[in-house]
């Protein structure tokens, strides 16, 4: 009868206590905070100027442009905006790796137009059959295997694949500043996410080392499994259908089944990233449009508009009318990769 | 060139300070907080303390069945499990009601014999029929609406119906030991999340309130969108078609696309979630599997093997053969709603 006065009585004692402890914390904390600089990799200057101020503004209590932690809500796209994506996808590399392996398997490739001009790297066929065929030719190579075995596929790979012109795992080839950025609005209460046109699978063994975005915020393309008992164990299989396409208009489509929340910060390289971009500066609020401008041919790649992976041409403009945050990254990131 | 120093000093004093002022919160608080009951609506008995000892075993540093918190995942199923789903899932009423408003624009339903089945209410007719036509004609009813639109006719049907049996609002239907037990394992380092067959529209705008569930931890059956430029502003758009059923075989699925680690803790109430349970008994390590067995016929509901809404029968057998955690509704909970 009367064991709800202590137990009240406690959980008091312990929320002053938790109160008073937070606010020993800050007092205490606050003069070391202020002397750590944000963002070292990024150049002073007009992005990281834009970056600081956006979330200064947003953070800041009892101003008119305060927005409460659940809403600070940021989306990255991930090929060439949070790692490298020339001179092909990292994932589509993966892929082709998947179909020369399974191949002996599938001697009916061999009259395969997608798999001649892959197994051929003519260029001009490829271009020629346009995605669709390609796709359904890689979805094909990895069709049957159980989630797991696909894991283990990927980790396999990004163990031992290397890239061309750094020769690194691929997963060296994330941005210093990018890495900075998402730890940067983290410490200011944003939840993190990423929105790629990747598959969820790809990119999710390693993001949450790399990112420090844990695997259920990550947000890509989904190829179709089905649950089925093999030999009494549960396991999911991978089917040849690709279910959803996390790519332009996609996107935004993404954002509202993953997230069900308008994001209020979103950054991009491509014009694949441009219906995200439009999707997020909609409505009403402070809000964050960023694009990555690949401009530094020597310490990464430079490409824009023409461009055949990543190709940033429509938004680019698009940023430009709206005075979006365009980053060079040649003058806005004194160094790009952190092995450099 | 001598800024790297003071930068350094300043993080390693903040790290230092956090850590510092962190183990005085530990050593000020713990004594209060031992003393706060945990799960009070939870009568002392099997299920509690199945509960009570999975979590202390898991979240014991140093010992063998200790798990980090990131892999801490915890899914729910929603109807029947976190609320009510008697005499008819919410949602379904929902859109019964959606449907009524949305006839005098839909002359051509009259001819429809799954809306005439509605329409009279004629049970034998809709069991005759199946889900397939019922779902093709509830999806019509919203087609074609932004999202934005949808979300409202939610939120206020939300605001202004009411249920059956209780004469109040269905948000008020939520289960007060549920709430606590989710507040629990978040106290343990716990991400919780919903796996439910319910749209993840109807569930999102009312579950981080009643459960301290956020939108993106939301996972459910997914109705495809489309992302559009209406009048320059980009809008997502409804259309009549079902994308994805988060129900049965669909919830590993679900669980696979949306969360991406296999969970530890899982609760369900039907056969609807039996794969769910098996799937996150799959597996090594330490697991939790829960089902609420709807036994108070006069708090809540009673039902099991032979009802049309809920059916809890194979799924209950193998709880009993495989020893998981069954909640006996009118013994283990001594509140079942916040207002009894």
């Amino acid at each position: 009868m009367t064991l709800s006065v202590p137990v009240r009585s406690a959980r008091l004692a312990q929320r002053s206590c938790a109160v008073f402890m937070a606010a020993l914390i800050l007092l205490a904390c606050v003069p070391a905070i202020a002397q750590v600089e944000s963002l070292p990799s990024w150049n002073e200057g007009g992005a990281k100027q834009a970056i600081v101020k956006f979330v200064a503004d947003v953070t800041t209590p009892g101003t008119p442009n305060f927005i409460e932690p659940s809403a600070r809500i940021a989306v990255f796209d991930n090929d060439g905006t949070l790692w490298a994506e020339q001179p092909l996808y990292f994932q589509f590399v993966f892929m082709l790796d998947q179909l020369k392996a399974a191949a002996p398997q599938h001697p009916e490739w061999k009259k395969n137009p997608a798999f001649r001009a892959l197994a051929t790297h003519d260029q001009k066929a490829i271009a020629a059959l346009g995605e669709k065929p390609l796709l359904q030719l890689l979805l094909q190579a990895n069709s049957g295997m159980t989630t797991a075995a696909y894991d283990e596929s990927i980790r396999t790979w990004l163990a031992t694949a290397r890239h061309p012109k750094f020769n690194r795992p691929y997963t060296d080839l994330v941005y210093l500043p990018m890495q900075e950025l998402l730890r940067y609005l983290r410490e200011h209460g944003f939840k993190t996410f990423i929105v790629s046109g990747g598959s969820i699978e790809f990119m999710r063994p390693w993001a949450e080392k790399a990112y420090g975005i844990a695997p259920e915020q990550v947000v890509g393309t989904v190829t179709g499994t089905r649950f089925e008992l093999q030999n009494g164990q549960p396991v999911l299989v991978r089917l040849p259908k690709l279910e959803f396409l996390d790519d332009g208009p996609g996107k935004p489509v993404g954002i509202y089944r993953a997230i069900g929340q308008q994001p209020i910060f979103a950054f991009g390289n491509s014009d694949g990233d441009w219906q995200m971009l439009q999707w997020v500066a909609a409505g009403s609020g402070p809000r964050f449009l960023g694009l990555v401008h690949h401009t530094d041919a020597e310490r990464e790649f430079a490409y824009d508009r023409k461009s055949r992976v990543g190709k940033l041409d429509q938004a680019l403009d698009d940023a430009n009318a709206k005075g979006w945050t365009v980053v060079d990254m040649k003058n806005d990131w004194n160094r790009v990769f952190s092995f450099q």
